[in-house]
């Protein structure tokens, strides 16, 4: 039902009379055109030989023994007393002659499957800030109920293909088996693939296995089938914490992907230069992908990049900047060189759905789009430099993607399309409105936006003066009211309540 | 003084002690990557051939037998009866070979030239709005106070290089004689280089006049020099009416250039289709370049992009639309095809300085700059499709341009930008805030915005949680205060004075 009006919506004539909120269908998107190439040759290889530096000299240091084992056995120098691992290109070339150049991601509904590499683009749900907002609420803590709805609200916009983990933190409940509500909420509400908080192994097992549940398949079954993805972080500059080293692994020894991102803010966990950010964000990435390839040759991996820089007078991390943008488009070149399927971020840092929150978006996201990314993440509902969760820029974010999305559809062309007959049929100063030509074609004709409003001023203002902060409060409870849940077999929900409820009793009081 | 205290405020430090509004210090822009191609070459290839085709078969209809002359003395087919000509492609390659592919525009400040062609990017004034508004007074009538405004803006902005002309009617104003108040604003508050009103000869050669009399040269002298510009559009489809094509000659005769804009809007003025809408452009941009080369082979003309879809709901012209980003970039590919300076806009169709002005405004502005424009009209303070020159538009579309700016500014690159050096001072998990080469370079490492805020959140809502809408209001208000009126030499004043004086007597109440 559910998926027969989103349907329905789709067409330009029913759009008009059963007054759904307008979108795109669901599909996967590709980027036809070629990335832009901002470095030339010379400087992606300068900052190639400087990232092999920094791993053959200063190396990573690493907080597990099992890490360090890892290394170890493979050929690396690693240095016990500092638990500094160095690594020759030789290490990394191995790695890399294994690394898939795309892999998939299955969800629950197959039809939603999405595609990581090549010229393929998948935009995620925000992830990860304590706080939410929306309009009419204020600001408050994460909690169960929004992430509810935010998970909701992913499943119905077709423009977001994945959820992130805790979209918001539900801090109401214990931190140490919340994640089992956030994974039980994103398989109950949507049907999409979804990201696992791999804070350990605990948490990203658990998200493992209930996907493998959701889909009716095994775990065994799901390591050459992927369904949920993480993003290990490196703790810049050249830190990796133990946590995100056994999330690495667990996630690598079962075939699922990670997302190595390096936390590059330049000026505060890397130099203030691009080049040198860069370069260390490449070393960082690098030293991850090589980790994933040692737990579990040809394990799918992705090369992260959310190198942004710092304002310089208070520390403030900011996003969506020139130099963001600029990094998100080296960043994709230094990842096709490699042949690793690329992750980048249109994040902002405005602390309200402004102005600044759209432009500095907008730049990020045409940086991403540039740069050839295979995943946007955290693309649909950052605000506050990642803090809060927002209804409202949710609503910005799917218009701002939608028209990238139509942007990246290649033009029709040819002779029908060039038109020289229809133009012969208007005369000079004449009109093309009801022409036939016109008329086959007016209503798929150019993208219909959903936040964007066109009326002429007079009738705008009748109409209340609403600007598009007012209207997007309005769709995103008008989506809200849209929803339908999908259907999940009764047999899938009784094994994950099963699972649940062993788990619960497993953590009791301790770690996951 | 003005220009003294503007160059102290381009300095980092300064900025932070002096209190002025951040700002670039002006500059001519290059645009150093090279141009985004949208269609390859078959189709840009098809495009040309079906406007050679409109050109030859069906023509432009021309309201002014001074034109059914010239071009039938060039050999092009005339019919009188329909007042229509069509031309073949020997006479657009005749053309074609004496159009320059660059040229300057200097104004009465030799600092202030500006280049048109090449790499290089100009940003101008919005130009012809009938409405004004701000968010202290509200939407009212154009008037020459705000006008004058307008101009002060344009004049302090550094990254505004250019003035439209008649930002805003100053409607209280006899409409025969205003254009020289309007000249005689731009040349008295600001300068720099301005646009003409060139409807008719007589309101063209007053800028032309005027311009030459500010920069104490001759007419004659300007011939090779040009100083102002103007905009001539055709009304598409295929139609250009008596008034636009005096205009031009009047332009093209005295070696001042115009940009042939066709208002060439999908579905309306044009087929629905984008091929047909592009290969429609490049006809009636074509017949305007012959015209001007026809008048004065070498007159420097430029190649106008305006195409845009029209909401095919209501007919309301849209911008800024994926359809309109991606004619930004093609109608660059066919500019640089014909080695014609090329330019294009950044509009929107927002009733209000809202989330939908910022999106749509960035998205216009990177088809531009992908497009490889030389000039993009309109660039600041453009609101409701053009009706409305705001205030707070005018604010955010510096802190865009000032953005693009920055990201065309190519990144510094060699081994003190790689900073393995300055890696090895930092620990893995520290952090590069106190190092030397942080501390040499912080001041000027990021670009500093002068509209977004990065505080945190608690200190944001305590500052009075103003969001950036609230911030621009208060950045316009600050401009007027800091602005400082440009020197005038006596002399050139009383002969400005002289010439308007006599020119409002020849008028009278007649046409100029």
């Amino acid at each position: 039902m559910a998926r027969e009006r989103r349907r329905r919506s789709r067409n330009g004539q029913s759009d008009r009379t059963d007054n759904h909120i307008p979108q795109l269908p669901w599909r996967m998107i590709r980027n036809p055109n070629k990335p832009y190439e901002l470095f030339d040759e010379d400087q992606i290889d300068a900052i190639h030989k400087t990232s092999m530096r920094i791993l053959s000299e200063l190396g990573l240091r690493v907080m597990g023994d099992n890490v360090l084992d890892l290394f170890e056995q493979a050929g690396a120098k690693v240095d016990r007393s500092e638990k500094t691992v160095r690594i020759d290109e030789d290490l990394v070339n191995d790695a890399l002659a294994t690394v898939p150049s795309s892999f998939t991601l299955t969800p629950r509904n197959g039809d939603k499957k999405i595609s990581l590499g090549g010229d393929h683009m998948v935009f995620g749900l925000v992830a990860g800030p304590p706080n939410v907002h929306d309009r009419v609420n204020g600001r408050r803590s994460g909690n169960y109920q929004d992430y509810v709805n935010f998970t909701k609200l992913a499943h119905h916009f077709n423009a977001i293909h994945m959820i992130g983990n805790q979209v918001c933190a539900p801090i109401e409940m214990p931190a140490n088996s919340r994640h089992l509500d956030t994974y039980n909420a994103n398989i109950t509400y949507s049907d999409l693939a979804f990201h696992v908080t791999a804070i350990g192994r605990g948490r990203a097992l658990d998200g493992i296995n209930m996907m493998a549940i959701s889909r009716g398949i095994s775990v065994e079954d799901m390591k050459t089938d992927p369904g949920v993805i993480t993003i290990i972080s490196v703790n810049s500059p050249r830190l990796l914490d133990d946590a995100m080293a056994d999330g690495l692994i667990t996630m690598a020894e079962h075939g699922q992907p990670c997302s190595i991102t390096p936390f590059t803010l330049m000026g505060a966990m890397t130099p203030v230069t691009l080049p040198a950010a860069l370069a260390q964000q490449n070393a960082e990435a690098l030293f991850g992908v090589v980790l994933t390839q040692l737990v579990n040759p040809g394990a799918p991996v992705m090369y992260g990049s959310f190198t942004s820089n710092v304002d310089m007078r208070s520390g403030a991390p900011a996003f969506g900047t020139p130099e963001n943008t600029k990094a998100n488009i080296v960043g994709g070149q230094l990842a096709r060189r490699y042949g690793i399927p690329y992750r980048t971020s249109n994040a902002n840092a405005s602390n309200c759905v402004d102005l600044q929150a759209a432009y500095e978006t907008g730049n990020a996201t045409w940086g991403a789009v540039l740069g050839g990314a295979n995943i946007i993440y955290h693309a649909a509902g950052w605000l506050e430099g990642g803090l809060t969760a927002s209804y409202e820029k949710l609503v910005l974010d799917v218009e701002i993607l939608q028209q990238m999305m139509e942007f990246m559809t290649p033009v029709k062309f040819d002779e029908d399309e060039l038109a020289f007959e229809a133009m012969k049929q208007v005369p000079s100063g004449g009109h093309f409105f009801g022409i036939d030509h016109t008329m086959q074609r007016y209503e798929n004709a150019f993208y219909r936006p959903m936040l964007s409003d066109w009326t002429n001023y007079e009738n705008w203002e009748l109409a209340g003066a609403k600007d598009a902060l007012t209207r997007a409060t309005e769709i995103w409870q008008k989506a809200l009211v849209e929803y339908e849940q999908p259907a999940l077999d009764p047999a899938i929900r009784e094994e994950l309540d099963a699972y649940m409820a062993k788990r619960r009793e497993e953590i009791g009081d301790g770690e996951p």
